[in-house]
């Protein structure tokens, strides 16, 4: 034990600092405000939202984009339960979010006194939390916490899911023992030797005998840092990689391997094809969702493929248990594989040909907004997108740097994408944060901007304003899906920060956007006008599909 | 069964309608677009928010007001999870809210399908709703479903708190089988006879050999609907009454036997002094929490009081078991108990004097805005509190209608204010609805006045700008209490509706507001600049205290 005893509240911010974190995202609240206190002291930046939801969503793309941990300081229950949905997203997408909440002390769980704040009993909030985390811990005791804190927060690492810490306000000041010494040593998880031989066996003689064989590199490469592994092997044999839309930007749209993103029927046709020609999908870390795999219908055959993930891994309908994914692609990375001569993929990535003149003083659309901004962003910008067509519209929007472009692509919840930038702005890795987010989306937590105004970032928002929720009208329209038209550019007026403009045209697209990059000194905000009715040809491809799967499904349940 | 078979979803909101429902609150998504359509197609309106959270609290605000049931109709998991903190504060306080989400076809469930907005399992959402509800279902057979809907409802009713119903995406449009025979028959609780004659016996006694017995009314009557009950007992016998912050409207200011709001430390002193003194509390559907019944310590002895609620029935330290509220009041009514002479308890409520030439040039501060309120709002105002010193300072304010002031007094959540007024502008119960919220809390959910334009609602907004977190610097100040200076007039101008106006003096705010009432055409927006470290009397008493408690707390578990 050193010296210099340390509180329970000052040795959790000094061993999260340890592990990497730099900036904590929360909200105070009576019971955390010690803790507050404690993050206040410590080299790690508080920066401090206006609302819960945001606050997850801070904390998880800025464990995105840092890939390591993101860490949310909330009080007991009406900050905590109001933070569900964001951890929820993390928890189904694999974001490692340290989740503190403050709570009440000990001596209340043992009176069992009606304080505020309580919902159900004292373990209500936690018990919630259970079912959208890893591991959590109520740090009663003192004597314990160092090593509650160290077990929780190894957990987060090794599972790349969201952990629950719940700090009572008073054992915030307490003194803590020093951890004990096994503590922090967590074993790396190991294969079953004879079923990963197996298992590597099979597959590269399935490999071997294929005739297009392509790597999809999804999600967990990039949480859990093994992108550079599965670069390795599609090098190594020459194979074409493409990415999905919730890895979207995993592999650098630069790499001569690459082929572009796949999911499904949102993908570009030439990338649907290819991949789904394939006789040999190596598909590396693939959440196989609705939305990521196809919506309405398995386009992808199962028997064409190899699939390994941190739960899973098979090869056709054949299972093999006790795999890890980083020993599987390193036993690829040295099997008697051939390698490929040479590359006869598509590169479906021509540049756009710049507008002509007659080109800017059209209306622009959801199609070549996509196009204007990938022509007028540089290249190490850092893309957040919202669900809706801010997203189902950026399939082809390249990215030429890693884990630059961040989406909740598989939970899909509305509202990530400004509190998104906030923790993007905050990791300040150099690029410049853009935000696209839709206009039901932004009426949910667009004014999070709040804080950027706050800590003085620079992120330029690109508002698609669509008069409603525009993904929708393709599934089922009706008055519900209207909003209140918003003047969206005085967004900049009420938080007292930002430029603000509001465009029509390709043109006028193109020239904001430059004068938005141009000045890096502020929060440049863009309003696009599309027509409404309008959408992207990914979307329309989504509706029809979405439309036809419920009738089929109808079909199929109501009887005559 | 009729000759007209109903859908599911059909037969959902005619029978919700039949229950007293006509306003539904919500945000579509794709699980839940069907569900929305046949809202839409029944006789309940469908007012679309803009973000969960205030959907919950929207519809938790209509319930208190109604007197009846709220409804909240989120689409799965990205909305279902967006609101559990809403739904916490309705089951902490007692608010029969009718959750209905959205939810995965059985078909998707049988296969085990990675569906997107699927967290865990399946069972994610409605597992996190069995903390925060009183009954769930979700609704995967057309043949059970109306008895299940039914079930649920009723124990929505029976307990006075929310519950969860899951409506599939495709069992929504299913032909329903009409409920069994048995389905609505809900039997009302009943009290152990010998248990409850025995406790009545004994209060008699107590209350006929106390010196100054006073009722404290609390929430339970009006969740209960037994406040009538309650009256006609103290005016039989000529006892004072006091309500709680929580159930601060449910005895009119105007009723002769009413003495005031208590809520321990927060009380004005005439109020504290006089309920505390009392030797026989009669403490009818009471929440014992810290907040409403004295921050610190315990202001009243457990020897003087009688306690009935839906859960515990006690005198001193004596408890009965099996004792039903209802039932207990009526007994006492029958009682063999002593009327009071006369009235004896002091009335803290002089109206204030008409503001003087120099008092309407002063900086209006916390303690005077509500004086003003007061003086301005017409008789049948209702009134949404937000949590912080919008509701703390509001104890002394007079409200001479029943059931006219709403706020989250035990549960304490920020950003229930605008939400909430959203809620009773729907109920539309002919009063003009008024919301006070502090600029934190505006800053969570203010930006819902969307929805106020969006249906051409004319509330008042009074927002009380002390910059920052002001509640929490009395207890402990640091910059994570601080927060961008909005300029929150410019909310007008951002969802194009409504009047703003800022005001300094206390003339300026009694201009505003005689202005605001008069136009009952729009909705006003009444920003109060309040010096900041300014707060209100009972706001000082309550920071002083928990400050006070935390060092107790501190000294008491830190070895020296």
């Amino acid at each position: 034990m050193s010296n210099k005893t340390q509180t329970v509240g000052e040795f959790l911010f000094d061993y999260l600092h340890k592990q990497g974190v730099n900036h904590a995202f929360g909200i105070p609240g009576d019971f955390v405000l010690g803790t507050c206190r404690w993050l206040e002291k410590s080299p790690i930046e508080f920066i401090n939202m206006t609302h819960e939801p945001s606050v997850g969503f801070a904390a998880d793309a800025y464990s995105r984009v840092t890939g390591g941990l993101g860490v949310a300081v909330v009080t007991y229950c009406v900050g905590g339960l109001n933070m569900v949905n964001s951890i929820a997203g993390a928890y189904a997408e694999k974001s490692p979010v340290v989740v503190i909440s403050g709570g009440p002390s000990p001596s209340d769980r043992r009176n069992d006194s009606l304080i505020h704040h309580k919902v159900r009993t004292f373990d209500t909030q936690r018990r919630i939390y259970d079912e959208v985390t890893c591991a959590s811990t109520v740090l009663l005791d003192p004597e314990t916490a160092a090593d509650e804190i160290i077990r929780v927060v190894a957990a987060a690492k090794a599972n790349s899911r969201p952990v629950y810490i719940e700090v009572p306000f008073d054992v915030t000041d307490m003194p803590i023992k020093a951890p004990s010494l096994h503590a922090s040593k967590v074993a790396a998880p190991v294969s079953d030797k004879d079923s990963l031989a197996a298992f590597v066996a099979q597959a590269a003689a399935f490999i071997n005998q294929a005739k297009q064989p392509v790597i999809v590199a999804d999600v967990e490469l990039h949480r859990l840092g093994l992108t550079d592994l599965a670069v390795e092997f599609a090098k190594k044999f020459n194979f074409p990689i493409a990415s999905t839309l919730l890895s979207k930007s995993v592999i650098s749209d630069k790499n001569p391997l690459f082929i572009g993103t796949y999911s499904g029927t949102l993908s570009l046709p030439v990338v649907k094809d290819y991949v789904e020609s394939s006789d040999c999908l190596i598909m590396l870390g693939a959440f196989i969702s609705d939305v990521l795999y196809g919506f309405t219908k398995a386009n992808i055959q199962r028997n064409n493929t190899i699939l390994c993930t941190s739960e899973k891994a098979s090869i056709g309908h054949q299972h093999y248990e006790g795999i890890v994914l980083k020993e599987f692609i390193e036993a690829l990375l040295a099997a008697p594989i051939t390698p490929r001569a040479g590359f006869d993929h598509p590169n479906p990535y021509a540049p756009y040909p710049a507008l002509t003149d007659a080109q800017r003083a059209e209306q622009v659309d959801s199609d070549s907004f996509f196009e204007i901004i990938e022509q007028g962003m540089p290249d190490n910008t850092i893309i957040t997108s919202d669900t809706g067509d801010a997203l189902l519209g950026a399939i082809g929007l390249r990215t030429t740097k890693r884990n630059t472009f961040i989406a909740g692509a598989y939970y899909l919840s509305m509202g990530f994408g400004i509190p998104a930038a906030i923790g993007a702005c905050a990791a300040n890795l150099g690029g410049r944060v853009m935000a696209m987010v839709g206009d039901g989306a932004f009426q949910m937590t667009g004014l999070e901007l709040s804080t950027a105004a706050k800590f003085g970032y620079n992120p330029i928002i690109l508002l698609l304003n669509n008069d409603g929720y525009g993904t929708q009208r393709g599934i089922i329209d009706g008055d519900f899906n209207k909003l209140q038209q918003w003047k969206y550019t005085k967004t900049t007026d009420l938080i007292g920060y930002g430029k603000g403009v509001t465009v029509q045209t390709k043109g006028e697209l193109e020239s904001a956007l430059k004068a938005a990059v141009a000045d890096t000194d502020n929060l440049h905000f863009i309003e696009v006008m599309i027509p409404k009715g309008d959408c992207s040809r990914s979307l329309k491809r989504v509706g029809e599909g979405l439309a036809e799967q419920r009738d089929a499904t109808k079909r199929q349940k109501t009887p005559a």
